[in-house]
């Protein structure tokens, strides 16, 4: 794997990362016990970090060469104390390797920014903008009155006697309350979900799909979409050495992905997006990479992200036709992430779409890689095992908090569904109001606003030196190339870091501008990137890009 | 593992399964695709279940050893198909380790007959009667009116200027949506959870365990309880063969234990609850399992659940001073499992206590882990590593559908709580509602009704000669132990079922009574029970347990 990444890092550690600040060197920097105050709370057998620690020392010892600890020691009361049973050293060595850089360091230093402002403390800037993840909501979107209408019916059913609330409202709370045990939310669903929302699902899909059939008892109801990725992805994997289960993943990916088969052990293939075609895929460079991946595991799966995170492509129809017919001949189970797409204007076609006679103009229209398998007729609609995912946070919804989603299985062994069934028996159910919210993805709406934010993203970061920005097709965020001076990334590598998290890191404390750094989704060696959603508000977003494009030419001047 | 255990069964073997039903030996029982109707849905490459397969063979076939799928398969419109790439045969064995009782073939059984009902099948019962699962709502359990007026707030804020709810209500909503991003539950919360609700959460354990501090950064807000106990193991495991990690659980236990193990491929270390002295837990009986574990892994983790599950009992102090000492000698990480505690009359005193001058009198009040580690001074409460697990689904609440819950943890090692957070924000954050939900936990209220219950249940079943069933003293579920006759179990094993499933399958099919057989939760060799829980309403309650006795008398008279 050459795809670099960034390392998760303690709160402990993050003060020895965060440039320029003067605690770098301080004795003692095990620093105060987080959230403390409590007494007899903390242990007081874990040793501080090392006063003589260099960062990179520090960086380097959250991996997994670690001192050990001694068993017993004095404690302050004079009693021999034990070590601690559950060490760094003796833990689990798979969830150690789990990386995950959308709530990284970066994020962690943001909060505590939050704090210091909170408190008072003069900053070069008056508040923290979080462009670092797609949660809409935060960000100032209004839910739409609709759904938290139906949510408030099904929460508390008094109100079905409300004359305030709209009817059409209520006949949705009263179905779905109908198909919930008890006639209540406080009810465990089916394992598999709410069979009427399953339903409604169906028919959603089958609208988006311009009417190719859906079966209900295809749908899984889920904890956001992550839970099915994950859940999916455990079903997959076996064998050991050479014959251990490798999945293909896009590179920038979202880190779940990776995150998820670090968990599993599974082997993480790297298949590299083409930035110059406006991150398109290849399928040469996805048979480079199962051929290389072949000499040492068993690729069983790919991965695609349509619309593309962090990178915010529309697939073509013809590409996603390629890639199943390469699945098909390589005999891969396809894994469709289109948690992106946003049906809206017209059915189904994604915001993008508002321009389409103006920029994107061609191949940006949305289309799901069940229609396509399905058009191909019965040679691969048949055959070419297929899961598809979508979530309530995603879409124009952007209801992330309820962690409402959806996995649709295609041609399944049917033993195989059984077992996935089980997988989610064991855990009773995912949360009903997310269910709920997500029975109600069929209405449609306009957002015709992210379309104009996307757009303004794209063409004021292209007017920055240093900068590439590929347009934003069908998501919410953008991921720009850019060039970081050689001086800058020796800086960073004195520091143990990567060239992007250090300048992403820079860019948080001069500006209070929350981004992303590329090498946390993996990006072709020696280039670098950042992930910024285009959720603020237009006018925030305007001086949130005017602030990174002086960042930048401060930064790339300082450097040079 | 000598603890005996039902198996995960398909929907498609179910129909060979359920006793007296002609079904079993008729040909072609592949049966219609589930849910079918859809052309062109279902693969073609699978094949039905041989027609000459007898029950038994069917029963075995789902475990490991079976039949290979042909690669390629002539398909019905002439072109040859691939065989499926994701087989019963090579997905993760891990995966087909795990089981789950709770919602078993039992379960679908009752699902299948609820639906033939509904269709105006003839059956000798009206209704099929729960009493299979903890889902309080599901039974007919009114939610508290003060929670979901709360939750309608939170929804959809516009109500808050509705003068109809109550200004708690509406000043609670507002503490919780401040602390949500943008003000909204449709935002992420922190991984950890909410900080309001944290705090909030803190401050309920402090006043139920009497002043012992808490912190809330030692909280984390979980996706229910299940999600923190996968967690917290998730964490333990690691090593291999004699090495790898081993975790004692109470037989019997809840099966979400056994699952999780099998998932992680931990070793399984039985303890067993002595069912004479009402499930109390021996020392003896801990070091027993212990050792013999010792010869063939490495025992690093000791689960509790207080009060049990399924068995009902409540710990006595003295019994969790001894677990404390023995965790602490063997070095062994402490899971409190303290899910079904019952927060109401007078603070933390569970509803069992109503009797505490009638019946069960002495020994039966809550005492927490954590307050009493704390109370046994610093050698204990400053090294025993501890982690604590409640949910909103099985206290007084009753909010199953939500999945809310809390982990909190205690003396944890600073770099492996680093790593828990990590592995908490890969999900992002647990479902916003259900947090919201937690948040009100501190509430009390009185359920002297579940008391009620508890005590008509036992007084009855031990009215049966065959039923023996101890006190419910804590919990909302009762485990009695039954007589079955040898020649039912040998039936049993004709079919190739445990016995308990046999009888508890012949139950559903006679009386229409849904209980879970104990050897999903593990049992003494050659011992027998069910679960069954009290939460149908009293009047349907008592139905429910005369039928259970009548049904009993009948069966026993049938054998033997």
């Amino acid at each position: 794997m050459s795809a670099t990444r960034v390392q998760f890092i303690s709160p402990r550690t993050l003060r020895l990362l965060s440039p320029g600040r003067s605690a770098l060197f301080l004795p003692g920097c095990g620093g105060p016990h987080r959230g403390g105050g409590v007494p007899g709370f903390r242990s007081l057998t874990s040793p501080p970090l090392s006063s003589s620690s260099s960062p990179g020392r520090a960086l380097s010892s959250l991996s997994t060469t670690r001192r050990a600890l001694p068993k017993t020691k004095m404690s302050d009361n004079g009693t021999m104390s034990r070590g601690k049973v559950l060490t760094i050293d003796n833990m689990n060595p798979t969830v150690k390797k789990v990386e995950y850089a959308v709530r990284g360091p970066i994020v962690q230093r943001a909060v505590e920014l939050e704090k210091e402002l909170s408190e008072g403390m003069k900053k070069p800037f008056a508040e923290v903008i979080r462009a670092n993840i797609g949660d809409a909501q935060a960000m100032g979107q209004q839910p739409i009155t609709f759904f938290r209408q139906v949510l408030a019916l099904c929460s508390y059913p008094d109100l079905l006697s409300d004359s305030t609330f709209p009817e059409d409202a209520k006949s949705r709370a009263c179905r779905i309350l109908n198909s919930c045990g008890g006639n209540s939310m406080g009810a465990y669903s089916a394992s598999q979900g709410i069979g009427s929302v399953r339903q409604d699902v169906a028919r959603f899909i089958e609208r988006r799909d311009g009417g190719v059939p859906c079966n209900p008892d295809n749908i899984y109801l889920t904890t956001g979409a992550s839970d099915g990725i994950v859940t999916m992805l455990k079903l997959l994997v076996c064998g050991e050495g050479a014959t251990r289960t490798g999945v293909m993943i896009s590179i920038p990916q979202y880190p779940l992905y990776s995150a998820a088969l670090a968990d599993l052990s599974a082997v993480q293939i790297n298949y590299y997006l083409n930035e110059e075609k406006c991150w398109s895929l290849d399928i040469s460079e996805l048979q480079r990479a199962l051929d290389e991946a072949r000499l040492h595991c068993n690729p069983r799966a790919l991965c695609i992200i349509n619309p593309g995170n962090p990178t915010g492509q529309v697939q073509s129809r013809e590409c996603i036709e390629d890639v199943i017919r390469f699945a098909a001949k390589e005999r891969l189970f396809l894994m469709a992430d289109e948690i992106m797409f946003t049906p809206n204007i017209r059915h189904c076609v994604p915001y993008s779409q508002v321009y389409q006679d103006n920029v994107y103009a061609e191949g940006c229209q949305f289309h799901s890689f069940k229609k396509v398998l399905f058009e191909m007729g019965p040679e691969y609609s048949e055959t070419v095992e297929l899961a598809s995912f979508h979530s309530t946070s995603k879409c124009y919804m952007g209801e992330c908090g309820f962690r409402g989603g959806y996995m649709e299985i295609i041609n399944m062994d049917d033993d195989v569904k059984d077992q996935l069934t089980k997988l989610f028996s064991v855990r009773l159910c995912s949360p009903v109001p997310g269910q709920a919210l997500m029975d109600l993805v069929e209405r449609t709406t306009t957002l015709s606003a992210l379309a104009e934010k996307a757009k303004l993203t794209e063409q004021v970061l292209n007017t920055v030196e240093g900068i590439r920005c590929n347009p934003v097709q069908g998501a919410m965020y953008s991921f720009p190339c850019i060039t970081i001076p050689e001086r800058a990334i020796q800086e960073a590598k004195k520091l143990g870091q990567q060239p992007d998290m250090f300048y992403c890191m820079k860019m948080l404390e001069e500006t209070g501008i929350c981004l992303v750094p590329g090498s946390g989704f993996g990006q072709r060696e020696g280039t670098y990137h950042f992930r910024m959603t285009i959720l603020p508000p237009k006018d925030k977003l305007k001086i949130l890009l005017n602030n990174v494009k002086e960042f930048h030419q401060r930064f790339t001047q300082q450097y040079s």
